[in-house]
């Protein structure tokens, strides 16, 4: 991956940073903007890392996560160059309102928004995390075990750790190198995937088994009593409606949750071509084509058998 | 890794092969098998791929997969080497009963057996297809599509996708190699994991609801009424073990399938420095560190009582 000049004459030539992480930060997010931080604290430069959001649980292993700020209240914006990471707008890290002294972009989303005094948007890189990684090579730091650690960790999430299609062989390389400088794989997978509650745990267990299947489409659902047997909340169903795109027969995926009497929140989510967006938007709700949402207000039967109809047209 | 001479002689001056998985093979074996066998073919020598049971479907995406042979009715025996891959006995292969011509061990799995004229064990090594990797590399056989994509699957299904505390920088680097010699992750990963037979998925579920926890130990057991119910069989259950390590507060997953009457196969997972190998060894089985397995002869409620004492030492 080639840096570009400006990139790193940017980096060279400023102080201080605030490094700003995406609303809602990810792996990638977090565990780039950390690391840049580092490395640039190694060059005696003063840098911040900012999230709106506070670190999810599941990212609390990354060295120095405590430190990321979600005010900036002791900062200086118009001292300051920020510093974008996997997003490219000062809205997706809900920055809108200062004014920084400069500005620079590292992602690797494609984007129609044009901000940013240097600008590098990669959308063939797997991660923000390889960027910065290949930055932090051409800037001459050494890599150390924290370093590693947040980019392992940034590469690992946006590739499902090595499993997604933008897996190359760079990424592997990446990966490679970086377990050489001090990442531990089995204790950074750990963290990401094997951190749920049993009381979770219970409650997929109870959800799958509702589970039915017709024609190419599985529905679950969850209800306020299995809430209460499990001692767990809405929460806890995150990502609950892709385990059975595991099926190799499933083509849509519809998870129902109990909201009050009769009323569903309904999750779609689909492999391939299959466009759920548009079965939402029969109920009222929207989405993208492999991942839509919608309410439904009707008794659990009626609810079922109207959405297994929508879907198998 | 370092080849060791005898092992390149062996297969350098060897005609004929017979190239053995264990019984219940899992993807580190067919793909060790078929990997060495394509490259053997290379060579122009005659090779077999043998396996006592059937290629569990999830493997059946592997190149030349329909080659493997479960008799030895067109073999002969004393003319023909055999070359046992991820085992290191005879009996673990069921071809305890032949006399071959010669024979050589390649595996990494711990052991104290002392079979074979030629013997390369490695514990150390993550998986039987790393070992393949760097003898194909050492005899200078170019690795195509069909040898790369064998031992992306082998590394990475002994190494959980990279997700294993076994992933070193040169398994990475390995995967890098294959990525590049045209083994494509996301189909391969897709090919393991998303291509679940609905029948099997009902049997994983049913069987995570027989899930205990107990002081770190998560126990779940699968019996030969559930394989009735849900229309499956044991190859079915490749991978359940490892299911309960998302539980945070798991240490040690306990697996039992039904083998007969008062009888279990007992699979063993545990995470970080728990040592399952010494748990399956009281019950005269073995393993590794993180992954082992053993049989135990009584009825399920004195199995799990046996299996929660023993692992809560």
């Amino acid at each position: 991956m080639k840096t570009p000049k400006k990139v790193l004459s940017a980096l060279k030539e400023g102080r201080k940073f605030l490094i700003a992480a995406h609303i809602n930060p990810d792996g990638d997010a977090l565990g780039s903007a950390l690391a840049l931080s580092s490395a640039l604290s190694s060059l005696g430069k003063k840098t911040y890392v900012y999230s709106r959001d506070p670190v999810p649980r599941q990212y609390e292993f990354l060295p120095r996560h405590e430190k990321v700020i979600s005010d900036l209240k002791n900062v200086r914006p118009a001292e300051t160059m920020l510093v974008l990471v996997d997003c490219n707008c000062p809205e997706r890290a809900a920055l809108e309102e200062y004014r920084f002294k400069s500005s620079l972009v590292i992602d690797h989303h494609e984007t129609e928004k044009d901000f940013g005094d240097v600008r590098w948007v990669d959308s063939g890189a797997a991660a923000t995390g390889l960027m910065v990684y290949a930055l932090i090579k051409a800037l001459g730091i050494g890599i150390n075990k924290e370093i590693a650690t947040d980019l392992y960790t940034a590469i690992a999430v946006d590739t499902g750790t090595f499993r997604y299609g933008n897996t190359s062989s760079e990424v592997l390389m990446a990966g490679a190198a970086l377990v050489k400088a001090g990442a531990e794989p089995g204790r950074i997978a750990d963290a990401l995937y094997e951190t749920w509650d049993y009381r979770r745990f219970k409650l997929l267990v109870m959800t799958l088994h509702t589970l039915e299947m017709k024609s190419g489409i599985a529905m679950a659902y969850v209800t306020k009593d299995m809430f209460r047997k499990t001692g767990t909340g809405e929460d806890d169903t995150e990502n609950f409606s892709n385990f059975p795109r595991m099926i190799d027969s499933v083509k849509i995926s519809i998870f129902l949750r109990e909201l009050g009497k009769d009323t569903w929140k309904v999750s779609l989510r689909s492999k391939g071509d299959v466009n759920v967006a548009k079965i939402a938007e029969q109920f009222g709700g929207g989405g993208h084509r492999n991942a839509a949402g919608c309410k439904i207000k009707a008794d659990l039967e009626s609810a079922r058998r109207l959405l297994f109809r929508a879907g198998r047209k």
